[in-house]
């Protein structure tokens, strides 16, 4: 370690005292790491930490970008920023989904700067280069001699399609494992047939944490007293064992024992997967599947959980049938609903802030103002992020604090003692450690 | 010294290519600082400096944070910023006054955002950890098997309070020689009975500079031409010694010899202390107490520098006092009058911003608009703090200047000389130098 | 190299896990750059490059910062930001032109805040130190026994008009072969008798994009189809071979080949110089002067090619005189004709932002709304400068990327390569390589 002005501070205060991290400091963090207690703050708080979570866990790692229904049609695109990445996410005119860095081979500009949109070919705005939809380079003037527009095709990007959600890895040997995630979860989620459904509304909102706070906010209920929205369908105790359920949740929890009997009889009639399949940790691509009831009406996430939109997913007879949910590491999670599907993306946007979006879908045939509200359909969520923004705001701050030091999680925060597990592994992985 | 860009510069330029300055380099900087002169750009750019300065000066001496009207009841609490630390002043159940690390030891979310209010217990936002007013963990849920609350009280930070002035140190282990500063000036503060005050009026503005740019602006009345509401009743050749009253000055010097003559016989009288008393170098707990005359009406800091209170301080029977001063190292200065107290704090935000606060006090029994009118009361120092930061912002643009090099002080300017010998002072002593 | 969390990126991820260069990653950098083909991303994003590129470019050598018809009087002056610096370019009171540091010698404030004005003497505002149009400290009070004002001049820069464009340079020793470019330049820049002009309009916009990003978009014409206003006079084949026009500039290129030699005869006549001399690179000061014809009208940068100034420059008796060029490294171009003259200047204001200052001058006997019409004169660059700046904002985005990699340059952007291998010697140079 360098003589520098860090070296009067202790490690607590690496991050005030400006030290840069070494590998060696990382790998001591990771080691001296108290399993079941929060993270050390230079995790939520320093610089070459934040770049390496980008290059280690979203450099190397297959994260959510979003949902076949976000480009339906051929040309239709997304663009996706990470870290200093930008992609095209794109359905090319073959009907395929690929996904290109959104960089000209030419100098470098940006090809795409809108959120989403259509294109007929990729045409650079600077010189004109011009792609398509396979990357290949159709057309570029001036070249000189020798020039070989086969060598400047736009570089890929992995991107794999699981029942209509895609994940796009932006290393060269992604992880295998994707496959069984696929496998895995296939059966769960067929049947509310994504593929056939249609953005009603996209939120983006921008948090005051660092990603990880935001991950770990979403992996717990222990604070689900701040949600009263969604506090009208999803049971506050999931993710908790019996024996943890507090004075504040029993009725509650002996609502779910009642109603998640009746449920399991449902799922079962209609051949529905509902066993819960944990694969959080001890693997690149982390996952948790399952079924789960919900409260009151039961049908939905809204504020009454009665269903939001009249045209079902699939084929569903009636809208009865709790919530699917799709937890992934590092950024994604998802509630498939008889008649709407909800999906959030995180994506890091600096040591201190990241990017949330929430997309909801319906049938694609479902008609907005007949069939379902937008108002309706979306207000629990958006309410819900707005109070987690209001958390993850505070937490970002308080453990920025000298004075801050590492807490025990309740054993309701177990999810998130998975998220930090996996997320520590990957790091050692990544560091060699 | 590793070899980096900034190798190619000189010292002089070592902020502007970027070189991470060591311990080293800081120590060479205080050494070959010239007494008399103005500091080296790097004391008021370098981010690396910025932080030392944080954790040496505020980390481990003691600083002025509000004073104890504006915490008058149990529950009352302000809450300060510095550095990443925040931390919580508050009126506990007992009457006593209090400050604790704003953080939950659950997670580390911050308790209290709000600049300042009431609370009955301390009650974390996020997941409802509850703690009293003497920061014990009064109730936490589910928190599993073998979970000890006394071993999660909210951290202390050491608070001492000075006739009602409020200062804190975030060390373990604070300077003893606060016990030296009270015993001195808590006879000049006794009198205008600081506790018995109530907050009129309260201002924060962020200024363009370094804390310590405003804290030398502060410490010499060599730029006073630049106030000119201020010169209704503060005489402009404070810190002044004789030989080097300038002609601009020369006028209000005679007033000043022949009005101080006067008053000493007031304060004799009164039996109000008013001897200056210089303890600004030499120890980690800087101040300078003195009482001196005011222009004009001499009663008080006002545009016409009469009272703006009817309803006088403590036992006072006519408003015509002077001055009662108090200038604290590292980031406090106070205006005791008659009728009215100002306290100012300067607090770092960035390298380049600081926060003023200033904060006017009237006796408690005081009441707007038949005792005293806030516009009146506010608006010497209101127009004052404007001028100043304007001088403070251009100063900053300039000694960021590699082209700056430190210049010699006025004689008149010996008061910041001290300031600057005594941050250099701790420094050293931080650094072991 | 430390054993740094950096360590584990490739050189292409250098600047994303935030490693320092050191020296030798940059001669490193250079030594790899492979001619004709772009930088690689640190060039454009990395700080440390940022902070190099401030010190061994613009520290170390001529830039333009202005014309003399902008400080026509006496104690007129404009202030020039670049990097930390800040200088005075101002008009002694004997009709010279100076440049000074715009630091006070005192306590280093900043004399003169404003882009620019006029004043008597120099006055610092803070405590009225006061100098001469000289930079000879006339006064200041109080400065105490043994105090030299002879010691304490403002520090002069250097400063070099050509034909009334005004070049600086911070270095101790200015490069000296802006004595070649004076001599080769003026006879092309005198006929327009720019120091006989007056300011008709300045505009500053702040772009996205690394100075060098500015700069190189300025370097070629490959871009000009997203220039609809400029393409009414400028030729879009400048910088072109013949053997490199595409389908797209085919009609422009003859139309220019016909014009070209109409103009050479009225050139000849008119006993105006013409011939392009390319003097880009291999010497400290780079420059390219020309006289080339323009389209249509051929008579001025206007959306009808026409004069906008009835006025014309100098002793011109017809406005048909094409375009008179000079494109000047690191930081500057300029368009004479016959009715009016533009000159940009570039300066950087951080890593990935910049700031261009177009300014159009005419005749100083000129009348506005009579002689001419500002929206007529300025509209075609305004509008091509924010076809560019977004351009610019673009090739930054994309440049950021880890995906991206250096191209290679049309033929027709030999300008560009002249600028990028410009720029490389001169940091080989400043790095002893």
């Amino acid at each position: 370690m360098p003589d520098s002005v860090a070296d009067l501070g202790t490690a607590g205060t690496a991050h005030l005292t400006g030290h840069r991290l070494t590998r060696q400091d990382v790998v001591d963090l990771i080691r001296r790491r108290r399993p079941g207690w929060s993270l050390e703050s230079p995790f939520y708080n320093d610089e070459d930490l934040y770049r390496l979570d980008v290059e280690a866990i979203f450099g190397r790692h297959w994260f959510f970008v979003g949902s076949e229904p976000e480009i339906p049609e051929p040309g239709d695109y997304v663009t996706v920023e990470v870290g200093r990445w930008s992609v095209i996410v794109l359905r090319d005119d073959d009907g395929g989904v690929r996904a290109f860095h959104n960089v000209c081979r030419h100098r470098g500009s940006r090809l795409l700067s809108d959120k989403g949109g259509t294109v007929g070919n990729l045409v650079c705005p600077y010189h004109h280069w011009t792609y398509d939809t396979t990357g290949r380079l159709l057309f570029a003037e001036s070249t000189g001699e020798g020039f070989d527009p086969s060598c400047f095709s736009l570089k890929q990007v992995h991107l794999r399609s699981i029942s209509g959600l895609l994940f796009i890895c932006l290393a060269p040997d992604p992880p295998e494992d994707i496959a069984e995630m696929a496998a895995t979860v296939e059966p769960y989620l067929a049947p509310h047939a994504l593929r056939d459904t249609k953005v009603a509304h996209q939120i983006d909102i921008t948090e005051q944490g660092n990603w990880k706070l935001v991950m770990e906010n979403n992996r717990e209920c222990y604070h689900c007293g701040g949600h009263p929205e969604l506090g009208a369908s999803l049971f506050p105790t999931i993710g908790y064992r019996p024996e943890d359920i507090g004075p504040s949740r029993r009725a509650a929890y002996e609502r779910f024992l009642k109603i998640d009997a009746e449920m399991t009889e449902i799922w079962e009639r209609e051949g529905l997967p509902y066993r819960q399949v944990d694969r959080l940790i001890d693997r690149p691509t982390g996952f948790l599947v399952e079924r789960t009831p919900l409260d009151k009406a039961g049908e939905s996430m809204t504020r009454d959980a009665k269903a939001a939109c009249k045209r079902l997913l699939g084929d569903f007879a009636q809208p009865r049938l709790g919530r699917q949910g799709l937890h992934m590491q590092p950024n994604n999670w998802n509630h498939l609903l008889g008649d709407h599907v909800v999906t959030f993306s995180v994506l890091p946007l600096t040591p201190t802030t990241s990017r949330l979006r929430t997309t909801w879908l319906v049938h694609k045939d479902a008609v907005e103002g007949v069939d379902y509200d937008v108002e309706n359909l979306v207000s629990v969520w958006r309410a819900t992020n707005a109070q987690d923004a209001a958390f993850v705001a505070e937490a970002q701050i308080g453990a920025a604090s000298p004075a801050y030091e590492p807490g025990p999680y309740s054993p309701t925060e177990s999810w998130v003692e998975n998220f930090v597990t996996w997320y520590l592994q990957r790091l050692s992985a990544h560091l060699g450690a």
